[in-house]
């Protein structure tokens, strides 16, 4: 039975894997704009443009010539914001502490095709996509001295995105960033309590629920979780809890990769245009630990609020108080289900 | 003695009121900018336009006509976040949980005149935004059902700030924000440790440390902290603690306004525009505890990196591991005080 008091009146709703809050207003959805616009690029790109730096064949900044690649192409970052070998080394003086932090950053290419998004791509295209996710979190995480490895991408210039050839980051380093050791600790905390995974207790109540879920295949649920920040925020997490996404089987990846493809085009039908986002997957520290609380999942956070031009700003109350939204997950994704 | 580790090698930061981290990447500093431009205004204002909905005696989306105010006008958000007399209820259904929340959502005018910002204000005007202030937290916070009162200003079209006549908010509501709470759990355990101010220690160590302090006057100081997440952050607090701004004299009050002033101007000429922000004062809840372990203060978040037209973005890694940042503060604080 819905609870309309959830449509109708401000109030805040608590996200179980992080332990925070947010504020939802869903009577604030019909406040006027007069706000920044975004520019949007209704250019057609090419397929081959001679000054990416991520194109087949090109030299990047550092003289390196990227090779002619086929599929997915990963190189180490140019301008890493971690470093492997930097010395390590603790401050702890008095109120101020800090500490070294190691680590390897890449770039991964998802396509030689400049023109092409993930929501563009073939599903066997994004398919390979996953292997390298795969892969390289296997890889990298057996590094000694690496605890975690995030993989992210940056789509489209309003999210910081300074190249438009399809690709993404892997970041990895020595101690869990904020976030994972929120998730890490509140899903420890349940597994002790329950014996049970949180996020896969979670998914089981939304499939009776059925108001939150905007597609599903076997083995992944595509949905706007209760607690979402941003106005059209999604999760896709396999139904049944795994760790990583190494233990994804072949028909599980292809899953993975529908799931990708399904929301990534309908996000793009939503305002007509090639939809920006932060997407990223959080998954089991690489400390090797058990970490059998760990349930991985891929979250999308869109900054898009009513149109291809205006986004919603996360600034004053929501860097002093809490993120705030106007639209209600369930309308929000009411409207994602409707364009699949 | 500098610690040059810091200056030089990627390492993390500790945020002693949040609890937190930030990822810090000196190194990184010279990484070229490919990416989105900033729109700037560079239009002088008038002092009156006639389709600002803030000027005086204009009318409002409401119907309500403004005042022919001459310092400081406050007036309820007419589209109010937060609802005073919505519904009280509490979902609590399985890993759903959520809970009304309410509030009082005000929009506070800093001058009549809307050409000017703070920075261009006289001290003695911003002391009149002050007093305003003192008066609202002390009102609002006496108000049944009210336990936290937030001030702040998004400044600027890049912080979603829709109209540029000068003026900020305040929200209030029944909770503490997620942000306010972390502060008041930190604070609290050190103040039951140590029966000392957390802030008011740190503050100490930074008049010994003097690496970043921008500005000081016999009451406040101005400072980039330890752990800044924004390039440009910078925090004013008194070196004595109080709990809330309503503890300022008078004196005090002229202090606090002036510090205001010089760290605007200064960040005027920083990129020589008038520089956006989001800035906010966080202090003891009104929940009628004793809250002696709260220090109040005033954080500055600007968006700016590298000149008026290209900002930092807190996208991908940081949306999902920890905010990270380049310049470090002692830089920053170094370039800021370079302009008062
Ligand atoms: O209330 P305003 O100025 O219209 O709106 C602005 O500030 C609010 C509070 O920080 C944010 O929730 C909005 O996203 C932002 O656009
Ligand atoms: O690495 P890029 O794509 O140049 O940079 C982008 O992503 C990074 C990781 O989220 C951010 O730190 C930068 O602010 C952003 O501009």
């Amino acid at each position: 039975m819905k609870n309309t008091n959830l449509q109708d009146y401000s109030h805040k709703r608590y996200n179980i894997l992080t332990g925070e809050w947010v504020l939802v207003s869903p009577h604030r959805a019909k406040r006027p704009w007069q706000g920044q616009n975004e520019e949007i690029s209704t250019n057609k790109r090419p397929s081959y443009d001679n000054s990416c730096y991520l194109c087949a064949t090109n030299t990047r900044i550092n003289g390196e010539v990227n090779p002619d690649y086929k599929d997915v192409f990963i190189f180490t970052n140019d301008f890493a914001a971690l470093q492997k070998d930097s010395p390590k080394f603790n401050v702890n003086n008095g109120l101020l502490k800090a500490q070294s932090e190691n680590g390897i950053c890449k770039v991964i290419c998802f396509s030689p095709d400049h023109s092409k998004s993930l929501a563009d791509m073939e599903v066997s295209d994004i398919k390979k996509v996953v292997h390298a996710w795969q892969k390289e979190y296997a890889s990298i995480g057996k590094i000694e001295g690496i605890n975690y490895v995030q993989i992210f991408e940056n789509k489209g210039a309003v999210m910081g995105c300074s190249n438009p050839h399809p690709h993404g980051q892997i970041w990895s380093q020595s101690s869990l960033p904020n976030e994972v050791d929120k998730k890490d600790q509140q899903q420890l905390a349940y597994y002790k309590e329950k014996n049970s995974r949180l996020l896969e207790d979670y998914l089981q109540q939304e499939q009776v629920a059925k108001e939150r879920i905007i597609f599903e295949n076997n083995h992944f649920l595509v949905l706007t979780p209760f607690w979402a920040i941003w106005p059209f925020e999604v999760m896709i997490a396999p139904k049944k809890a795994q760790k990583n996404i190494t233990e994804m089987t072949e028909t599980e990846a292809l899953h993975f990769a529908e799931a990708i493809s399904v929301i990534t085009k309908a996000y793009d039908k939503l305002f007509n245009t090639s939809f920006p986002y932060s997407s990223g997957i959080h998954q089991a520290p690489t400390n090797g630990k058990e970490n059998n609380h760990w349930h991985w999942h891929m979250s999308f956070y869109p900054p898009l609020l009513r149109s291809a031009t205006v986004k919603k700003f996360m600034v004053g109350y929501e860097m002093f108080g809490s993120p705030q939204r106007d639209i209600t997950a369930e309308i929000a994704a009411n409207r994602l289900k409707d364009l699949i």
